[in-house]
This record gives structure tokens, C-alpha cells and sequence, in this order.
């Protein structure tokens, strides 16, 4: 096995199964790569994998940097966190200057930020990349949305768009993203849909279930029915999938057997934690990650169930006729889902200068990766002929399709509140959307109360500035008073200030 | 005005209104105490507001601490953030070891961890303290939420239960709430709940107005209604005196006039984001602040509203039975809203090893506080008969009121709903009710796919670990599918894994 220096053009750091996957990836399309793992068994798996193919392992760190092509393309595929700290660390004194680090795992952004500025000043390129497909798609075709030096990513570029999912018109799914963390942000924020949509296909799963009492075939025929019209989308059909596979040795669905409690691993949540602090609504994603949370507590909600009773009632005395509102509810939904990721990016863009091109995100999202959908053409082609396009609903052909489900939504919410079945992130889709469509919103009450009990301030219709109204005439009438404060007949008064942030 | 050295019992950093408020409280009840600032225009205002009670000020910072009693007591009422340090690094110097710091302002809750440990290190005891009540609490009686080291809370304790609100019970509005952060957390909390119920009402509003078409004398008469009976509460009762508040020289309100962008400080989107952290769901909470985000895209509403019509439709044919339920429907929001804060405290409680006692901390936000009302009592009541009681809905006395109200709730949502009427915090609460009474949720769904498409694995009912299927048949199906995978004909591969965290 022994080879020649200068051999691989690429290296891999960490090789569980997405790390041996892309490399295989790699190797299919005939590049010649090195995968590095400290883990003797995992170089094993992957010689056996790999065999006839130009991969090959290594244990060794300094053989495997010694025998890269330079500038060195080396990708990291390791626990977010403080590992790739620690091996960036052990990384650098083998490296050359120009040479190129990439973490493929799912660094929180600001992570990649700090370490893109460390690795430049060191002299070596970074790049954050969002890797999206699984371990399917590490094999054969992942959407990757890489971010960092632009200048760096030609030398990458053919490697990734030889082993990138294709969409159905042949583009490959991988895109310069934008500089410093835009990658590993953009990765974040798909995620975070990826929570939305999830949610809402285990809402609808539920209202079929206990709603109009389906078996498990009808669920899965429906799916399946959905999965080839405008919902078609890799989420919907492995859902239909689920729906057709057996527990070993059982005619039951497995899927009967799992428990319903959910798990996450942060990219949820950090899409929700992030949306708050850019100031952008994303209560779908918000209501997917409490929901995930909200499944851990299985004996609070067994409890609960017998003390809340009654169980739902059915939902409806037409079955098929909701089952129609139903699809266009969860069309409906699914759009706002992808609409406040869209918002996000667009904000998040202008925050960071990441200088976002919402339409190649939308591209490289059509393929490989978890959310690839029929309807991503449609997040295309709206912000192809609207670079700038503030919200996806501004859109004409996604404003037609849009309003023609509303109704359906509306049904499917106003039945599910009335027979007591939750659904959550279908209910917070539409309760924005009607937010959204509100010209006048009642916020102003809200903010006579902040001005009220804080002299937060508020701003006038028609009136520059800021100003606060005494709203309760005399101090002295509150004094004491332990939960009312008494409101004096004397005039207002109310002056601009200067707003005390 | 020259004092003899150790004069003054409190002193006070930062004399805005909130300072100089408290001072003048603590001077009402015959402590003297001592205010710095380097403004002198603040050091003036005091002296005018504080003529007559023994309150002096100070501009020079190393005059007012020589004239403070030891070990003192000395309070920083400044912008949160690196202000904090950097008066805290200036006053470090001048102080004796035992001396008191208590950080006043709204600061995070991990900044304040961290300042009472460095401050811990140099001697000197460090408390957060939450305050709330504005501005008129501040000068009459806020409730105070102080966390810190529990000996040295004695010396202070004569002052703070002096100066704080007082229920109707006439117990004081302060308790040593825990080690830590603890008081900054609860604070966090308490205005993460604050959120929820001014959303709430906001929603109220707009149901009535746009809803069944009341005019604003109407409205203000169902507040003034609500606040007579079991809603009583603070935020309920200024809002009603908003809805008799007229624009100066004018008839009409200024609520009218008021901008409906809402604006905020941050507090409520920590709790939301610190929930996430916690993993503890707050839906209601999560939703007001997405609000908040929401209302301030005025340009983009008011383009949408006229894409997305038609504009909301009547609610009710029955104005006053829909006004019924909507009280009922309120009753149960509010219920539910200060249910998430008691359990995100009783979460934080646990991993943070706050020790807090619920009952407590529901007992002094009875009186003074932004969120204070007459339910609050049955909160105390619930946490004191269960002090470790996990969620607010297993009170008997609690199902007892919320399940009256849950019709009501449904009628609302549903009615809302269908009208197109915009109420996404009602719908919020409803959702986690009904989620929170399924002993058998659908997430069992989100575990298969998780699995499916990330090998993630997920846990069976009945057996322990986890396990990993194969849910596609072979893997070489799937290669170069952009957005379909085939499902195979082979068996399922059931096996025990060990988690990939």
C-alpha cells in the first residue's frame, strides 16, 4: 500500500460514515483521495469499501498531509465543537501556506466565523460547508453549500460539482455560497425548515390518525398520492416509505413501535434562537423545535391526557373532502415554512454582508438534500426574477397557488382546534400568514403599555420622533397599591424624547 | 451639604428615573442613602425630588463610597452589558472586602454567573436583582427578585422588604430567590411571561375590533369588565386606562394615533432562546416575540394585505356569547402562558442548581410587578401544597378553572380562524394544550425519519437502547435521484446501535 508523495488531491479528516462516504463519493468520479482516522477499524471499513477505487487510509496524520497535492484540499468531518478546534490545532504545523481547510460537519456559524478569521491571519484558506443529504447523499450526491474565500473555492469547484446531487435538469446542487460563515449558515437555516416540514407531516400523519381514524395503509396511500403532485419532495416520500415498512418478522409498520419522543441535535434550534436575535419571524421553525421539546415529557403528557379529557372528537363527517383541504393545507404551510427560511437568509445576508444569492440557494436545494422539493423550482424562479424580492409571498405565481390554499388551510386548522387535535405548526403557519396579510396590527396597544409601565416610548402615525405620555395622572394615586393603579382624570401629557434604548 | 464619613446605608450607581425612584423609596422609609452619577443635571433632579429626605448625591465616585456604612450596600442601576464591568472595574478599588454589589439592571443571566464568581474570587458579594414595576414600582414599591450569596442577602433584607410592593395579604414583594444568577433568571422569565400576556391582549383587541367591529368605549368597557373579576391583573387594568386615554386637545384616542410596530429590549427573546437551551417548550412566549419581529415589517404588510385579501370576515353572529367565550379563552391563554414560565423555572431550577421555590417567587409577583393579577394566587397556592409540582395544569384546583375555559378557547381559535383573523398567541396555547394531552403524539414519525435519512436512530416502546434500520433496500437504488429514493423489497436491518450523539 505504500504510494508515492503528492498523490491525493483530497483529504479527509474523520471517516465515520459520511466521511468514508464522500471519499468513496470522490473516488467514483476518479479522483484519487486520502482519508485520515485515528480509529485503525474505520481505515479498515474503509479499504474494504473502497477496494479497486483510488482511496486509501491512514492512521497517521503527518503521512497523510505529507502526501496531498498542494495547495492541500483537506475537508474535516468531526463532532462540531471544540474537536475541530483541537484539530485544526494538531493540523496546522504539518500545513502549507494557500493550503485549504474545510469543515463539512455542522459548525455553529459563529464558530466558523472566528475560525475563518484565525486560519486567514495563519495564512490558509477556510471553508464552512453545509453538507445536506445523509449518508445517501455523502455517497452519491449531497447538496453542499460551501462558504469562504472565493478566490480558494476554484481550487475545490470541480471536485464538488463532479460529486454533487444533479436536479432534475442536470445542475449540480453545490454553489459558492458566500464569504466567512455563509455556508454553515445557510446549512443552519435550511435545517431549520427541514424542522418545519417535519413538523407539519407528523401534524398531518396525526390528524388522518386520530382525526379521520385511517389505518396506516390509507396514511401511506395518501402520502403516496401526495408525493406525485405539487408536494412531491424527498421528505414526503421517505414518509411514504415509512408508511410501507415492516417491523422484522411482523405484518405491523415499525413505525407503530417507536416511541414519540423526539430528538434534535441543535440546528433547529439555533435557526430559532438566530431568527430572534436578526428580529425575523420564523414561528413555524419557533413552534417545530418547543414541539420536539414538548414530545420528551411522555409522563407529564400521560397525565395530562387523563386529566384533560375528553379525547378528540372526529374531525370531519366527509372524510375525502377534507382529506382535499388537508393537501392544500399542508401546500399552504409548506410554502410559509420555506418563505420565513427565505426571509432569514435575506436578513441574515444584509446583517453579515454575506451577500447572499437567494436564487442559487434555492438551485443547489433541488437536489441531494433534505429538503429538495417540486416547489423549490417555484423559490427559484421567484427569486430569479426578483433578486431582491423582500418575501417569497410577494411573489405572483406563488401568490396564485398560495391563495387558492388558503381555504383548505383554514378548514383544516378551524376543524382540528374544534375536535381538540393539536397542530401546532399548521396553526402558527397560518395565524402569520393572516399576521402578515394584517395592514394594521394591533401592536400599538402594545406599545401604549410599554410606554405605560416602563417609558419605553412610543412612535405616532404621520410623526417623527419618539414620545411618552404620563399615562396615570398623579404617582401618589398608585402608591401602594398592590395590583391596580388608579388613572387620574387630568389631561395627557405628551412630549418627544429622546428614546432611551 | 458636606455629611460626616459612613453616613449613608445604600448607595445607589446611576440615577436615571429607575435609580433616582428607588432612592427616594428607600428615603421615604428613613434609610439615607446616596446616589452617584456623573451627570450633574441627575444629581440635581434628585435633590429637588428628594428635598426634605435624607438622600444625597454624588458626582465624585470615590466621595460617595467613603460615606457608605461597611460593609456596604451599593446598587448599579446602569445600562446592561459591558457598562456593568466597566463600573464595576472602576469601583473595585475603592471598596473593603465583604462589601455588597447588587447589579440592579436587567442583565443576562450567564454575565451575572460569571461577574458574581470573579467577584467572589476579589471578596466581595455580588447580587443580580431583578426589578419590576417601572418606573411608579421603582417609586412605590417594585417586586424584587435578588439573587446572590444567601448570608450576606441579611443585610440587606431590612431595606428590600421596606421598600417593596406589598399584596393584598400585605406580605412584601422580595424573597432571596437563589445562588447565582438566580434573580436575573426568574426576572428573565418573569418578562419572557410578560410577553405572552401583552400578546395576548393585543390579540384581544384586534378580535374585538376588527372582529366584531367595536368601537373603542366597547372595548375599554369588556377591560374595565375583565378587570373586576378573575383576569384582574395589572397589564389588564392600564390597559383599560388606555382605552380612556385621549390624545392631548383631542376626543379620540391616542392609542389611535400610536405606531403598530412594536418595539423591545430583549428580555422576552432570552427567555424564548434560553427555553430552547433548556428544552423545555414555551410556545406562547416564542410566539409573542416572533410578533414583535413580525409587526415592525409595516412596508411588507401593507403590500401583502392588498395581495392577500379579502380582509377578515364578521366572527360572530352573537357578539355577546362570542365575548363569553372570548374571556374564557383569555383565562385559559393566560393560564397556559404562565404555565410555560413556571416550568422553564422549574427546568432551569434543576440544571442550574438554583434550588428556587415556586411558590415563592409566584408569591412576590403578586403584588408590584408587570405581570401581577389576582391568578397568581392560585399559582401560589398550587406550588405551596407541591412545592417539586412539574406542570401548573396537574393542580387540582387549576384543571378544575382551565377546563371550564377550554370550550371558549376552541370557540375563539376556531372563529378566529375561519374569519381570517390573526390571534397566532391564542392559537399558540391551544396547540400546546392539546399537544401536552396526548399521551401518544405522532413524533414517533419525526424518530423514522430521522433515521431514515440520517441515521440518527430512534427507541422502541417496550425495549431499551436504540436502534437503526435500513430503510431503503440498497443504497445503489438511490444514486443520482435528485429528488426521490426508492424504497426496496428486502427485509428491514432492526439493530441495537450505540447513539451518534
Amino acid at each position: 500500500m505504500s504510494t508515492p508523495p503528492n498523490t491525493f488531491s483530497f483529504g479527509m479528516i474523520g471517516l465515520g460514515t459520511m466521511g468514508r462516504n464522500l471519499l468513496l463519493n470522490l473516488a467514483d468520479h476518479d479522483f484519487a483521495v486520502a482519508g485520515y482516522d485515528k480509529d485503525a477499524e474505520k481505515i479498515q471499513l474503509l479499504a474494504e469499501e473502497g477496494a479497486g477505487k483510488p482511496v486509501q487510509g491512514f492512521t497517521d496524520i503527518a503521512a497523510f498531509v505529507q502526501q496531498l497535492h498542494t495547495p492541500r484540499s483537506i475537508m474535516l468531518l468531526v463532532p462540531a465543537g471544540r474537536i475541530v478546534d483541537s484539530v485544526i490545532e494538531e493540523l496546522l504545523p504539518l500545513l502549507s501556506p494557500g493550503d485549504i481547510l474545510i469543515d463539512g460537519g455542522n459548525s455553529y456559524f459563529t464558530d466558523t466565523t472566528r475560525r475563518a478569521a484565525e486560519l486567514a491571519e495563519a495564512g490558509f484558506h477556510f471553508f464552512g460547508m453545509g453538507i445536506s443529504g445523509g449518508e445517501e447523499g455523502a455517497r452519491f450526491g449531497p447538496s453542499m453549500m460551501p462558504g469562504g474565500d472565493k478566490h480558494a473555492y476554484a481550487v475545490v469547484q470541480p471536485m464538488f460539482e463532479a460529486i454533487a446531487a444533479r436536479a432534475d435538469d442536470g445542475q449540480p446542487c453545490v454553489t459558492y455560497i458566500g464569504p466567512g460563515a455563509a455556508g454553515h449558515f445557510v446549512k443552519m437555516v435550511h435545517n431549520g425548515i427541514e424542522y418545519g416540514l417535519m413538523q407539519l407531516i407528523a401534524e398531518t400523519y396525526e390528524l388522518m390518525k386520530r382525526g379521520l381514524g385511517m389505518d396506516n395503509a390509507a396514511i401511506g396511500q395518501v402520502f403516496t398520492n401526495w408525493n406525485s403532485g405539487r408536494l412531491q419532495s424527498f421528505l414526503i416520500d421517505i414518509t411514504k416509505d415509512i408508511f410501507a415498512f415492516r417491523a422484522p418478522g411482523t405484518d405491523h409498520l415499525l413505525l407503530d413501535d417507536i416511541k414519540d419522543e423526539a430528538r434534535s441535535k441543535g440546528t433547529g434550534k439555533w435557526t430559532s434562537q438566530v431568527a430572534m436575535d436578526l428580529e425575523v419571524p420564523v414561528p413555524t421553525i419557533d413552534t417545530a423545535v418547543a414541539l420536539r421539546n414538548l414530545s420528551k415529557a411522555k409522563a407529564l403528557r400521560e397525565q395530562l391526557a387523563t386529566l384533560y379529557g375528553p379525547a378528540p372528537i372526529p374531525l370531519a363527517s366527509d372524510p375525502e373532502a377534507f382529506l382535499t383541504s388537508l393537501e392544500e393545507a399542508f401546500f399552504f404551510s409548506m410554502v410559509i415554512t420555506y418563505a420565513q427560511g427565505m426571509q432569514m437568509l435575506a436578513k441574515a445576508s444584509e446583517e453579515y454582508a454575506y451577500n447572499l444569492q437567494l436564487a442559487d440557494i434555492a438551485k443547489i436545494w433541488r437536489g441531494g438534500c433534505i429538503i429538495r422539493s417540486r416547489f423549490l423550482n417555484d423559490i427559484f424562479n421567484a427569486f430569479q426574477q426578483a433578486p431582491g424580492l423582500e418575501h417569497l409571498l410577494l411573489d405572483e405565481q406563488v401568490r396564485q397557488q398560495v391563495s387558492q390554499a388558503v381555504p383548505g388551510a383554514r378548514t383544516v386548522v378551524a376543524a382540528a382546534t374544534a375536535a381538540g387535535l393539536a397542530m401546532p405548526a399548521y396553526a402558527a403557519s397560518l395565524s402569520y400568514f393572516d399576521s402578515l396579510r394584517s395592514a394594521r396590527m394591533p401592536s400599538n396597544l402594545i406599545q401604549a403599555q410599554r410606554d405605560y409601565f416602563g417609558a419605553h416610548t412610543y412612535e405616532l402615525i404621520g410623526h417623527e420622533g419618539v414620545f411618552h405620555s404620563q399615562w396615570t395622572a398623579t404617582h401618589e394615586d398608585a402608591a401602594n397599591k398592590s395590583t391596580t393603579t388608579q388613572p387620574g382624570p387630568t389631561a395627557p401629557i405628551e412630549k418627544p424624547v429622546i428614546p432611551n434604548k
